[in-house]
């Protein structure tokens, strides 16, 4: 079964996000914030926004989280209030609790109190933004595991007008093409008689050595 | 030609994660703060640390930023001393600098002064997250264009057993599946004749609007 | 076997207490805190004192805390310090944890985090003098369990002389005398005809609605 | 004569509690507090409650504080306005205040305002706390005076199927079984061929050494 | 016997004044605050000066404040800290201790924790200075008791050229001259046929009725 | 003409006491205070009180301040406001300006910005209280100008029984006797042949050096 | 085509003195500011004044700043909002906007975000301030260009009596007069035959080097 | 007599520029400040800089204040402490003394406590600023007193190829032209004949109605 009720605690920057993401994806969502202006500014983009203290039992029962599918605790620089907040829509009866967490010691007492999942939002960001910049032609990147990764590569010149077949990356490189971006449309299904062209980007999926190889090879 | 030399200014959770990612990537990097604490605690895991006033032109030169090539710019919580920053290593010639921003006009501050890249973590990491939970199958999901996305897929168990050509995803909901996700290892050029196996998980690629009906369906 | 070292973390009035009382009942410990001056404070009464930061792994890894078979975690008014301290200590290997908590939340979530007994000092506290004073003859209130406690009854002037048979109160009220304390002494074995001197303090025990109806009997 | 009317000052984890228990036991409690969040959370639970400034003799005299028995000063973090508050209900009449202390020297000040009793929450909890923790038989340890206490022990193992007369605590370890505390219900008047369980906790009154050395001798 | 050893604790203006007198009319004074600023001030003009928590008492025994005759508490901001230094000094067994006060209620504590003698330097003040301003003529007013007070007065014109006999103020007015202020000197001995002379003031002492009516009387 | 109309701005201590002694003396009297609470505590015992910015020059006038014949500055704490009060008060045509001065540099600041008089209120009383405190006989001391001041003096034993003939001060120690106060009143105007009783106290009036002298010998 | 709607943000001495100019010279001024206690304290002296988030488009957009000529940015001390601001009303189509800078980095990022011009207020009534005073002759020194600047000049006593053209300041010093400042009245048309009186003051041109020279030389 | 010795105390933007151009102009300059960074960063352009208690006489005497010929008071945002160091250096004999003021009222105490001359930085940049930017023509405005002025004029183009005598403005608007701004020079002495070229600037005196009217004149 799907769940259909998304409550929302805490509207920094990634809880608004998440709010405003499953609103826009047809969801019903709640919203809370202890911030007056936090649960102003999101009141027109989601079904529902309330004020309450989110450390309070008693007032998020109230607001009825216990008929919620999923809670998203997004509160990030009150540690104990992102705490607070887990353990108790845990115990109101929240099936999956996803909480976002400023370190590893955060996160393991996030997982003791409950939650189901946990973000580590700025850990993470700081990996892909890491891959993506060690070569020029890396535009985006992407862990999968520790040890598969998928890369948005920029082509480089020798390649345009050649076909996927002619480049050949899973036998050069051990990498596989998933796609090419193109200026206005994706291409998810290449073949392989079809064609780079400048300005192109490959989208392609491989093993973290492989891609980190062929990263090397096309930035000299 | 590819860069060989970063500068990290800003060591809080994102910063430190690329910081710490880069030098384990093998490449030489100078991480900055302005509180000890956190140079510290970073020492011991990039090339060199230092504690300088990021707002100050004079101790940044003095420390020799203009030779290098990327400035990641992690400052977040306080906006000015982002931008500041950000002025200052692109004025002393960083070639390519990198900022993260706590919102849309933080963002476009950042590139008016002369960031190349601007990093949205909160709010991109709730986006992923958020689609990642509309649906007790999508483990992950990931944005490559406002039209395209990837996601990860738990699969329904009328699957198991069924091989990749007869689940046949482009034919019926328009999206390729792109690689089988195991317990231990990733096919990452997954053949037509591969079976889908009990907790498999497939990585696919597709259009938002068939994405998100294909998670329709199989939530139900 | 018996437990031979004990760390306590947190010198507040509580936790002073517990480390000088542990260190005059002849074992050795280990007092901790953030604060310089309460370390201070209590070196000349515990084993060893040290001062770091409470919620940092490593800090408290490189005291050995891993030796220590009882952890005593006494930060009272800084919760998130005291949550952290307390998983840490529980990851450690500490095998017994006991942890001070501020109110039903805070020992709630002190239980999930690996806390083997949570101590509620200002709630216990309050109910045992709220016992005390709702008779000007009870003089102490012990709770043993919600239904069963020990009462301090001062004796009314009636007794004066009367044996413990004479005044029987199992039979009058279904409660037990277990000990008679007079000025310099305690009666701790109380015969059925040992007599109530004047300003004798009665130490009994029984149901809490028992001891309830005498509180109000010789109240009057 | 019994006291009757009781009225609560600092309404903190202390003060709250010994409001609700006196409430519970049937009696007229007024809460009062300087904090407006307090107060209301405690409406619910005494007879009256109220929000004044507790250092302002008028405001408390306005409450009629002078026409009841018992004061109890919960404040506990502000030492001024716990003296304050001292003084001013003794000058207001109250015949009987009890009141809560920090350390030694508060307490010294709030017996020389006129404090008819000083209460050391914290130092007696850790108190109390140390000796049920030296050995991992002894449960709870409550002192009654300097010299004598009791105690509650987990049975070892050996005894298990003896009665109290095979034991002979008082003949071997000159203490006295007051009480057997069996799952679900406490016996109070244990007889001697009374026959100890597997779980059973006994509760025993001894002299200070006297315990300190059967502590010893049971938890080899 | 004569009281020779001082000392003052809280050095700020009145605590000052009161330590460079006594230093100035040859005493010992030992002049004592929290404040190192403070002490530096001082150190020119008292025997000796000292920082220390003025709240702790092994601080101030190790000062051997136990020996001094006299100890002046000057703290006047922090009503805690006057209290606890208050008790302090008269546990350690200085004989005599003036205390400032901050208003009625802080004064109050001070007597109960054994102040011998309470200064309320702005309340007194306030009442001089209120007294002086009512009439231009009246340049100084000084309490010595309810009823009765002294006040410098600057002469009417009228009484220029007379003597003091001719004036006759005791007939008059029921008040007594004890002395003539002149220009660069005092006539604390004036005899009736001295005469008034331009800007003389008369310093006279009288009932408090008796001189508000003079006060009326010469202001018109 | 007498002042009839007097303001008090600055309702501490001091302001506070000038403005209720002046009220009690019967005069009109404005009290005004920038705090709320300072503003009620005195309503009922001055002609009328306000709550305005003591730094603004507008609220100030629309109050009436001009019409007022005196304006006493009874703000202590915060520097800068007293020398606005003052300078406003003095701009809006008030004739006498009486400031309290927290040291010499503000007193000095106070007299150029146009106080007519600076008091110095900490300073002065600690000076007499320095003098009172020299001996156990003399029990006040008052400046009246550098030179020659007025003293409490409790009489030594041998004086009682007594004529002030007999201890003819004035020949002995070149003071003079001004008031012999009683235990239930003054006798103002003290005659030769009026005999010392046990318990009086002597006021006189003499030079500094003389009184300094007087009171070693009677110290002994 | 001329500017006719001016909007000023920020209203702090340098911002109120803007928007009070303008609207004296007859212009439409809008005037806005966070705090409340500054629009109401300019609000009769411009057209409209309003109290909003300076850092918030939607606010500034509702205000129809989009349809002003230009906006003058007067926030001062927190650099962040005057950035957030700037770059706010250009976006919303403001033609000029003029930004105040503390220093040189802030007015850097202030022209990058699309200020037309940056006012260094504190820096140049610096330097205009510092020309004035090294000579007590140069009341006033305005730089027109790095080289060449404006000074008013207090006649040195030989001058007295003398026509422009006997003191010939052009041949004798390469500067210009440009005008005669009188006690009463400017002459902004100087003839060579105009004489210099007691007091006049000469408003002369120059370039920099001849000025100073000349500073030097009347100085002496 | 010139002055030689400069003291500059506060050093923020004003009193560094101030200290800064006086130094580059060739004067001795001591510069001071209560912060140690401030002083740090000027110490490299001036004579002597020293970090000192700024309201502390001692401290500047010490300094050997008294032997300067100016000071300047650039003390800004707090103006307590710019009252006091403007007391002090009068008092300890500096013959002039320029002190910045925030406000009116701040101006007035500065005034009654001894500066010789104030400056309203912010107020009198905001009117220049006024000036400056109500026509787009106008690239400067300098108030030479209430009545006369000098503006920057951009020339309208329909002024390019005409003669100073030809345009006329003398006749025409009652304005005199004192120098023509050129790209690369300033011609300070423009005769009859010297022609207006494309982008020159006029630099023109007048009186304020004239100037006004020339400006909506050449704004249409």
């Amino acid at each position: 079964m799907k769940y259909r009720q998304f409550v929302v605690i805490g509207l920094g920057n990634f809880g608004a996000s998440v709010a405003r993401t499953l609103f826009d994806l047809g969801y019903d969502v709640l919203a809370i914030d202890s911030e007056e202006e936090a649960v102003n500014e999101i009141a027109d983009y989601v079904t529902h926004a309330a004020q309450v203290n989110t450390s309070d039992e008693k007032s998020l029962r109230d607001l009825g989280i216990s008929n919620f599918d999923v809670a998203v605790i997004g509160i990030g620089s009150d540690i104990q209030a992102s705490i607070m907040a887990t353990i108790i829509v845990k115990d109101l009866g929240v099936k999956y609790v996803i909480a976002k967490a400023r370190d590893e010691l955060h996160g393991k007492v996030l997982y003791k109190v409950g939650a189901d999942r946990v973000i580590f939002a700025e850990r993470d960001m700081g990996i892909r933004v890491a891959h993506s910049i060690v070569s020029s032609n890396i535009l985006d990147y992407i862990e999968l595991s520790p040890d598969y990764n998928i890369a948005e590569i920029e082509c480089p010149k020798e390649w345009y007008g050649k076909t996927i077949k002619e480049i050949d990356m899973r036998a050069n490189y051990g990498i596989s093409v998933i796609a090419i971006k193109k200026e206005h449309n994706i291409n998810i299904a290449p073949r392989a008689d079809d064609m780079v062209e400048v300005k192109d980007v490959i989208i392609a999926i491989g093993g973290a050595d492989e891609l980190s190889k062929f990263e090397n090879l096309i930035s000299r």
